[in-house]
């Protein structure tokens, strides 16, 4: 038994923070420790504040909270650094998508084979990428032996770019690779009778072992496809693990792609709305389109709203309970996915799924157990340079991380025709940011299929500098 | 000293033919060898063997000829099989290129980002490629010890091809690397003085090494780019090596790109023919535009008709020698170059420049030499799977090919940026080929920035499968 002290960087994202806190409450070896919310946007922090406190009160669990708009205050003294902040939010990617729609990008610059997910942008993210280094350097500095959870998007460029530059303990997590359990639900199997292997990189993990019983279960999922999935309607713009792209990717690949991966396909599934509709299903054309990304914002503000709504709730009537709240704000509560939620947060015997909270169990404690982790691929898939951080299955314990062996390996299509270009733009990215060659950039685009000029390159990267709060960003990249 | 026999496929190609029996003629050690010229074009070969033997018989050289048009003549008993055929001739290249250029694909569908050589066609070129095949199997069933000269191209993925699928000795020559003799020349260097090396694949080499006298010498053509660049101007289309997009190519990449590398840039430089002229020079942008090929095709044409013409001389006055023959049809001959060309031949002193012949008396001889050649990479360069053909400089004796150290590296640019995506479309025209799975030429198409539709890729890969002489290839991709 551990208490330590974990901080959250970008706490006012309420879901994930009170996933963070649930799962705390829930996991026996980490009683007793200090959580530390940090956001920029006070009254976010305050209703999350709010609604923990109100939550570990009523689980009666030991944990202490501390609020902070300070980036050391996290920092300091810190076990862990979990990391979830989006810089600018979700109003600097929408106004970059803006300007890049105007030059004939659809989606935005930064939307590209592979990397299609509209919060993941890579080239057009300086400030992003800058926070994530500046927080590595601060945990070397202020706390050198914390460990620090990448959980804040690009993901993949950005524990890339930590592992590669600051000399600290840092680990990648997202929760794509649940996209299995739908498939397994889908196929009406036994969870724990299913043998699967995920391997890839974030947002580009592919299912290399699946079995049942200890057999090959890929002839159940084709079963599923021949007979069910002309069936198949989205219930919502995330809903694409068995959709009819993912069912082609699957086809080329060999194996399926999991998670957000089938979201990163080839302009083929995305040219234009009518194209995502018909792969990613009606009537949103899948959550990347400019309706399914117009709902997962709505939702957001949603969830935000609301969450200040329970938080005043609470402090007006302080002896209610978190599922009166659900009753009596029930009317106001956004969409299904959100009572789920909260159901699930409140639910003692059940946890988020995010994985940040068992990792720490399982390092302190020895409570050994697996993940799906992104770390350097040093030599896990081959084929792919050691120093690029790749999602891959590990267990971790008391002596730190085991990566699993990839096996059967990732098919060659997967490696060749896939991972390699993702992470050749991983890599240009990341050059970019690191020398401020702005060149880099340009070539990025030069070789984007949407690129008619190079009269357009200039002036939508122009545009893009130009933007409040990108001062740093032009200095950066127009320097010499 | 060693006397061999050396099978030259696709022998009606005159200037390359003869330049092989210049070489061999000037190479004391292969005195008393037999050459079998082999080719399908009768009158071609019979104009070729008439050249060679009347200039094999003025320079007083011992060397047997044997004309055939059976493949396994040329390569039963033979040591050394040199191919240069281009199965279908320019005819079928121009063929795809009209199918393509009619549904969107400007110079055709095998132009692709570094690979924009007009006779390198990669997916539409089945019969090459099964070409290549077919003689590597004879080869290894008839003359299971006699070395393969790969000097059609596309020499990239004809080498890397042959060498992961027929166990026999194969290596990939190209001229390309000349390159850096035209730099030298240019800068007023005395070759001797320079060291120098390149690396890459094949028409994607860069100087990652460039000295004279023992300093860099990079800054010797920074100079003449400062000074002289503006004045630049195309002598014909081929001549690149200091173009505009050479040095902007430099610039960007860090080193020079040498050769036919200079026409394997991206579609920046590509996009039409006032894009080319721009990069490339006027009047015609570059040996790759429709002006450039033209002047090649119609230069390749007069050649094959002057050839015939000379052989017909020299059969109707048995006692003309070869430089009256230049005399009397001087009026006639072509372009500049073919008379180098012929001078060059006839110069007892120099050799052609093609390395065949010399790597043929290094490695029989063991005339030590340095060549630069096409070889499986087996970790010569970092960061390029084994498996891969690279071009790069080696020395040969009669022990073999010792591949030289790559140093300084190359660039990370040039292996990340250039090298990787031009092997990923190498490894899918491959696959393609290997496997006849057509869903990869596809897939290479879908990615390609002229694709608009799955519509257009159906209706251009359909017409070019129903071309004439595709019957097989038609059957090996559409055999499901």
């Amino acid at each position: 038994m551990a208490t330590v002290k974990i901080g959250i960087i970008g706490a006012g994202s309420a879901v994930f923070s009170l996933r963070l806190v649930s799962d705390l409450c829930k996991t026996p070896g980490l009683s007793g420790s200090t959580v530390t919310l940090m956001d920029i946007d006070q009254e976010r922090l305050e209703a999350v504040l709010t609604l923990a406190q109100k939550y570990v009160e009523e689980v009666e669990a030991d944990l202490k909270f501390e609020k902070t708009t300070n980036l050391d205050d996290a920092i300091i003294d810190a076990d862990f650094v979990i990391n979830t902040a989006m810089v600018g939010g979700h109003t600097y990617l929408e106004k970059v998508r803006k300007i890049s729609e105007k030059y004939g990008y659809y989606r935005g610059i930064d939307a590209q084979e592979f990397n299609m997910v509209s919060d993941y942008y890579t080239i057009s993210n300086f400030n992003q990428l800058k926070y994530f280094v500046e927080i590595a350097r601060k945990i070397e500095k202020l706390s050198p032996k914390a460990w620090y959870l990448q959980a804040a998007n690009p993901v993949f460029e950005g524990t890339t770019l930590v592992t590669r530059t600051v000399p600290i303990k840092a680990v990648g997590f997202c929760h794509g690779h649940h996209g299995v359990l739908g498939i397994i639900e889908k196929l009406g199997l036994d969870k724990d009778r299913v043998d699967w292997q995920v391997a890839g990189v974030n947002h580009g993990i592919w299912l290399n072992r699946f079995r049942y019983e200890g057999k090959d279960a890929y002839p159940l999922l084709d079963k599923w496809i021949e007979e069910k999935s002309k069936d198949w309607k989205p219930e919502n713009p995330f809903d694409d693990q068995l959709s009819p792209v993912a069912i082609d990717m699957y086809r080329f690949y060999g194996v399926m792609p999991i998670g957000d991966t089938v979201r990163n396909s080839t302009w083929r599934y995305h040219r234009d709305l009518e194209t995502k509709k018909k792969w990613y299903g009606e009537p949103w054309g899948g959550a990347d389109s400019e309706i399914g990304w117009k709902w997962y914002q709505d939702t957001l503000g949603k969830v935000t709203e609301i969450t200040k709504k329970v938080a005043k709730f609470i402090k007006e009537n302080p002896k209610a309970r978190l599922s009166d709240v659900m009753d009596n704000l029930g009317k106001d509560l956004p969409e299904k996915q959100f009572v789920l939620e909260l159901e699930r947060i409140l639910d003692p015997e059940r946890k988020s799924g995010e994985q940040h909270i068992t990792f720490i169990d399982a390092l302190l404690n020895d409570n050994k157990d697996r993940f799906v982790i992104n770390i350097p691929n040093k030599g896990v898939i081959p084929g792919i340079d050691d120093d690029v951080v790749v999602e891959i299955p590990a267990t971790v314990d008391k002596n730190g991380i085991h990566p699993e062996k990839i096996d059967p390996p990732l098919p060659q299509r997967v490696v060749k025709y896939y991972l390699r270009p993702r992470i050749m733009r991983m890599e240009m990215a990341l050059e970019a940011f690191l020398t401020g060659d702005i060149r880099i950039l340009k070539e990025f685009l030069y070789r984007d299929p949407r690129t008619k000029s190079d009269e357009q390159v200039e002036k939508v990267l122009e545009e893009i500098l130009s933007l409040e709060g990108n001062e740093e960003m032009r200095k950066h990249y127009l320097k010499k």
